[in-house]
């Protein structure tokens, strides 16, 4: 018999249509297993996501999934649908972190394509698509934009009608939520051993973090895997040598775990991730880069009716084999600096002082 | 005082004795650990395994292990008694997946010996045994048969009768079980993103998988030390530079749960692994190298009274550094393509369209 | 704005003073995920540690955490304060596992100054710390001395007067607790593996252990990140280049906890750490080492008023890329042998025969 084959291939630019809804295959229930090995695989210390008593004392009835953890595992059930065939992951908007998620919970995701656009050339295109994860009450608990570059397969489909969505440049503030049973109190400092509250931190300051991480091959690996993510720049370096890389990719949503840990020093207090505003990989990592990380202080404004808690904007940034404290600048222009490898801009709840 | 040693260096060939049986040390309750480092260790996605919402749809009271997963952690109790002298393990017969495995069991293991046959050269020796797994109700959950090339250590020992066991080309039909309570169901297509059924494959069918796994070193060592399998050429470096390999062997379990993860997209609705009908590892594998697998559709029969689902009777081969579709033929006569490191005959259960 | 910081950047020698005590930020709630993920890590078989239904019949209510799994994790959150600006990690003394600890019990470590003598040079100082470890309970369930040689940064800082803590040579025998329900048993034999009791141990008997494992890269740093050791000498490969090891080093309690597993064949009843009376990290250790351990039984003496289960204490001596055979003694005069890596004095409860 031939060799014929069932093995489905993923979309291409051409395979998708406006406003269509795809559901994702294999939910994934969360388990203590995987916060061990985030905490591995990333140095997290958080204390909303590895410390039971502390999270009794705020209010919650068990110990929330890292965000960021949710956030990977629901973005990897969108890859065998949306960016196998992918040749850039262009960017994130509008990340919602709508509900606090716990061991147990099955996360089920699917997404909207909001915008196509065929490139120039006519080999690609852009996809926009909204994603939205519920866990097994139907009940939303994250929610997402992104935008990637696709193939072509066949070349000679006709282009699609230009539609780019409007998004918006950051989460709306009303759609930053916090359960009304979370409450900030005295003691966050003597847990998180962060001394500084949301009044502390000044728009316009930076914070450049001093630790650094080297990623070995098999920490990005074990990572991508444990969200189920196969898309195959990261795991085939027979494939990967061939590509102008010359070896294998680092999934973008590890280098973003990675930093967010790293700045653990400087952001002890900020407990909890409301929003991505907006996100880009402006650089490749490879294993073997070492990752730093700086944050800048964008915004500070008050949370709806919240008076112990208090919202801060922030830039992270990722940088590779270079100190923070040697880049007074990211950009120069619209251009990167060779070896910023994150521009992530996001929201966090942060505890006043004093309650 | 002397260097006397109470270490238990393991058995050699003349220490095994037909019939005897051993009860293997270290029994090993399983956790949802365990469950977690499977995923992020082979990127296995199957729904059966990972998804609660799904188990207790299909009549689950629980979620249970990955098949395999299991069977590496039986199998591990067996090597220090079995094969931690083996020059070579030769092959598995007649492995049967009895019963579904849980979170929280404590899995026990014994081997008995089956057959003996002493090499020409007298300096070796190959053993047969079976090995029979029990859970802490002492109800069996796994069995198999697998041969081994075991060292001699007292050359002048005499060589025992010469029995070779009659082994099955296949476990029978009648031995594949699946419980009672388990059913499939209408929307398993929707969960697992398979479209296709138990009717639409075709006896002779390959399908070449397109994903491929680079085994890093970490990953295939620390699979092997979650599964407690402690043969010393899969860990020490400094002994096998000096073997012919000049490097680690893989242990050949990993490269079975990399293949079997590998070919989901075309085998998404394999729920369960019903039987191992036989197995060889045809050449070793090293970290390094670049895993593929293609699939060849063997059989394809009714499983006992089941109208909602049958069995699939699949060759699933590994290759390495080589894309499926560059190797027409996987041997030669009796001889394999040296890129190939795996031919694995198995039966799956596969729901039929429309339950 | 300026570029100021917010980062804590830890402790210098001239910031402790005597006696005060420092409560360590981020305590920790243990999962299931770590106990998987510390057996993958190690390759640990102890059955205390794996086997719930070995630990029910010993009387335990649940099964206890791997008693270095813990001592690591409660160890690495004294990081951050004591020692992410040390030189080097001198020693250990009097380290007593006081009660058992499990899956779900939240870890909480401070640190009372007990000791400080600047160097002649004035540039460092020695600390001598005393870590207490309280479960959620507020329970003492761990203790121990340390002391490390930290860096000045005000080279002008007064030397603090010196106070040298008298240390105990090994935990007082009054002081070796075991939980009154934890009683041996007669079938021990049977789950461990191990044919050898309390009585069959000689003081001054050597045991050399045949198993090695090579460190691989990311083994050690999952392992240290699992403990949210965030020492940057272990992940920052950038800044370690730069220093006289050129590379990162791998944190000692990865080769402690190594060692304890390598030497399960000879010591399989050894079925609890009771102390750890003194430890030193002879060597550096580093990612491509393959780790060997022997084993000297040092004294072998009653438990208080156990007759089920006596105490060993054993010196537990890690070498690198060397058999332990080949070593004929670990130290000439003081000095120890270059591929030494690890001095380790400790206590463990073993079963006497026939209980």
């Amino acid at each position: 018999m031939s060799n014929q084959t069932k093995v489905n291939k993923g979309r291409f630019f051409e395979n998708f249509t406006l406003n269509e809804v795809i559901t994702h295959a294999t939910p994934r229930t969360l388990t203590s297993g995987d916060t061990a090995l985030y905490i591995a695989l990333t140095g997290a210390r958080n204390s909303t996501h590895c410390n039971a008593s502390f999270t009794h004392s705020l209010g919650y009835s068990s110990t929330p999934i890292d965000d960021l953890l949710a956030f990977n595992i629901a973005f990897g059930k969108t890859v065998p649908d949306i960016s196998v065939n992918a040749i850039a992951n262009l960017g994130y908007a509008d990340v919602r972190f709508t509900r606090p998620i716990f061991v147990g919970d099955t996360l089920h995701t699917s997404s909207q394509v909001i915008g196509l656009k065929e490139n120039s050339t006519g080999a690609s295109g852009i996809v926009w698509v909204k994603s939205t994860t519920t866990n097994q009450q139907n009940i939303e608990v994250l929610s997402w934009v992104r935008w990637v570059m696709v193939k072509k397969n066949n070349l000679t489909a006709t282009a699609p009608k230009v539609v780019i969505p409007n998004l918006p440049s950051s989460v709306s503030k009303a759609q930053l939520t916090i359960p009304s049973y979370f409450k900030a109190h005295d003691e966050i400092s003597m847990v998180t051993g962060g001394q500084y509250f949301w009044g502390d931190y000044e728009v316009g300051e930076r914070i450049d973090h001093v630790a650094g991480a080297t990623i070995n091959p098999a920490e990005h690996t074990l990572a991508t895997r444990l969200y189920q993510n196969n898309a195959h720049l990261h795991f085939d370096d027979h494939l990967m040598k061939k590509s102008h890389y010359g070896q294998r990719l680092v999934y973008g949503g590890v280098v973003i775990s990675l930093c967010r840990a790293l700045s653990y020093e400087g952001l002890e207090n900020a407990l909890t991730i409301l929003a991505i505003n907006a996100g880009t990989h402006a650089n490749p990592s490879f294993a073997g880069d070492t990752i730093y990380c700086a944050t800048e202080v964008i915004d500070r404004h008050a949370l709806n009716d919240r008076t112990d808690m208090g919202a801060l904007r922030l830039r992270m940034v990722g940088i590779k084999n270079m100190l923070p404290s040697q880049l007074s600048e990211f950009k120069s222009g619209e251009k990167y600096h060779p070896n910023v490898v994150l521009d992530l801009d996001y929201t966090v709840a942060m505890p006043l002082r004093g309650n």
